[in-house]
């Protein structure tokens, strides 16, 4: 749809984070996602990355963007390269950054990183000579879900220009939330993130950004509704009213009629989310994961220079 | 041999366990092993399944099939993506069906599960719109190793049509038993169980199927005799008189003469077996596990409809 | 530079340790080595090894070297599988040689083992038929390591022909140190080992190795010094002593004119050396793991007859 208006050059050595990338750049990995999309299905493309070599870091435990990362890589002819952290050097005490010098020296030209630590994939994009694609650091940004959530909406809901969306949950603490958060007002959509005030009030004077404290005004006409993991494995308490943030479809009729609801997964059913809401017609929590391989195959292709 | 009356369709789209499978079904994979044995050892069929991507999700630990799956998909030219369950999402407690959605969702079309539940890929078959193979499921079933094991003896004996198999040991606790006595009385073999009362008495009634209470009777002129695995680490425990039921080349003269022994492996030799007899001229084992990767190349080709 | 001397036929079916292999050998390899890095960068040979499956047992954490090897054998257009030993059937008892002998009746052509004990290369060699790459043995040997080091020496002083190699640290527990020994005095160089006696003193007698026991004569008139991992993890003890002999900036000027600095990673800086000196200009420690991968793509190649 804004086709158009996206850049034909793309000037990006790292995917780091959301904040970097100006309106028509996000346009462009949607759109280029949606011409790899077809070029999957079509088994096109399959030597484009053919030079390159995409190491898989994943410091923290993960199945769906592992697994999206592996395949997109793969979809392009790029050799790929598990370093299976768990049973890695990681037991002999070396350091994140002598690990990537270590992947780059044996040929790695893209590192995808998951680490538990915010920042952690700016300090290996400054020590290495690779393209680093953040898959995820601490508390900090995920950049290609939150580009993966946007393809989403924008294929739901047509252009997001003045499109309301609610972020309902602990959003202090979401790395795809605050990747989010960016992205979308980046496009010309409004945010409104709402949760009990300790999850939500950091974000008071964002531009662009509106704060709601009770789920009622949250989602009042909300075009689309994200709902965020409460991510109980990394310790998280869930706050005493938190069963009053649970979205169900009757809180949903406060949103807009038939706003669409998204989840990063995986979902808490029950916790965060009804499973009748998450396995519903509003859900588009599993077109999340679909669209999560061709986005990083426009990713993996940019930065490359392949696209 | 029997290619002939082996039928030329194949109307399953998952491998769940062998009941589901015609006589002229387990003939006609083990036919198609046959070729593809031939065709990998001569490189051929190397891109029959580029189009599929096939899944390793193995929730229990496991080094001949995972191998034997992923070198299989391999030689047809699928791309494969292994699950790492031990350090993937099981730590976020997502449920198997979560995952299983979720790897369908990135492009997996295909995928091979092993679990430690019963039922485990009956539930996923009908939750995805996968094509499913029961690697393993608890002690319910095992098809593919059936399926190998059928090869093996059909290579050694001829057509198995009235002939004997004995197996030998905790019948009741084994999926590799319980889909061999499926498919060998299947093909019209007479399948005798042989154990203390508690590892043989469920299959009293069962067409087909002897029981037999003392080893001597059991092996009493048997044309193959298959020894299970002693499951130690499931916490089986050795009935008293386990060693009265320990397989040696003595103890093999009542079967019939030069009658071929098997095992599913890992043996615990010394334990259900001797090292001589395991490693000896009667030993099929090996060939077991050679025959398990075309085996499982047929499986794929078929349920991918590209056979 | 010494590729007329070098031998045109190849009689390893395996690479075990380096004793066995000739100086014309060693030379082979390194200069093989170099074809092959020109030949990655180029993308040819891509399909030289496509007849192997290249299987990958890594029984101890590695990085480096299981990625140098993974990359190799892609590089060369092989199969690769990797047995993942930490989520295998090792929890099932079974044996090395057992997992062995199923890995190459699933089809595995070479095998490339670590090993915490020493000589398990060697058993596995004899009981299968697959090429067998030693990626580490116990305290016994790590020739691919030696070759790239060698590899990495020869391209910084040429000819190695009588130069002085210092090795400094706990040489007895290292196998680096002991496949570097053996592949430096074949190619004419002296090798000096140094470190506390304990350390040192076994290699007493050994033809082309002189022993210090202090740093400074240590260094004295070295070509290039090679540090060795402290190895904490295994338990090494350091010996009190043991900073008396961290290798800095200025200790090395009692080597050559800006020797070299070489160190098998990962590296403990601030514990063997320092941090200056691992990352300054006479480090060739980037250079050893760059080197990793076309050395194992020459082994690969050899080992197959096909170079």
């Amino acid at each position: 749809m804004t086709v158009a208006a996206a850049p034909r050059t793309w000037d990006h050595r790292h995917l780091l984070d959301v904040e970097g990338l100006s309106r028509g750049e996000l346009e462009r990995v949607c759109d280029l996602a949606v011409e790899m999309r077809e070029a999957r299905a079509a088994r096109d493309n399959r030597s484009m990355l053919e030079a390159e070599t995409v190491g898989l870091a994943f410091y923290e435990p993960s199945t769906r963007t592992r697994v999206s990362f592996e395949l997109a890589a793969k979809a392009l002819g790029a050799t790929t390269v598990d370093l299976v952290v768990a049973a890695s050097s990681v037991e002999k005490g070396e350091s994140l950054v002598d690990t990537a010098r270590t992947l780059e020296r044996t040929g790695v030209t893209t590192l995808v990183l998951r680490h538990q630590s915010a920042g952690a994939p700016q300090v290996v994009a400054r020590a290495t000579g690779m393209r680093i694609v953040n898959a995820g650091d601490g508390a900090h940004a995920h950049p290609t879900q939150a580009l993966a959530d946007l393809l989403t909406l924008r294929e739901a809901l047509g252009p997001l220009d003045g499109r309301l969306i609610t972020i309902v949950g602990d959003v202090v603490h979401s790395r795809v939330a605050r990747s989010n958060i960016h992205a979308l007002t980046s496009v010309g959509a409004r945010v409104r993130v709402a949760g009990p005030r300790g999850w939500v009030a950091d974000f008071e004077g964002w531009p662009g950004v509106e704060i709601s404290t009770t789920l009622t005004d949250g989602l009042r006409g909300a075009d689309a509704v994200m709902a965020l993991r409460v991510q109980l494995e990394r310790g998280v308490q869930l706050i005493g009213e938190a069963a009053d943030w649970r979205l169900d479809s009757e809180r949903m009729e406060m949103a807009a009629p038939a706003a669409p609801i998204l989840h990063p997964g995986p979902t808490n059913e029950g916790v965060e989310i009804t499973s009748e809401l998450a396995n519903g017609p509003r859900s588009l929590i599993g077109r999340q994961v679909e669209n999560g391989v061709p986005v990083r195959m426009a990713v993996l292709a940019l930065l490359a220079g392949a696209a």
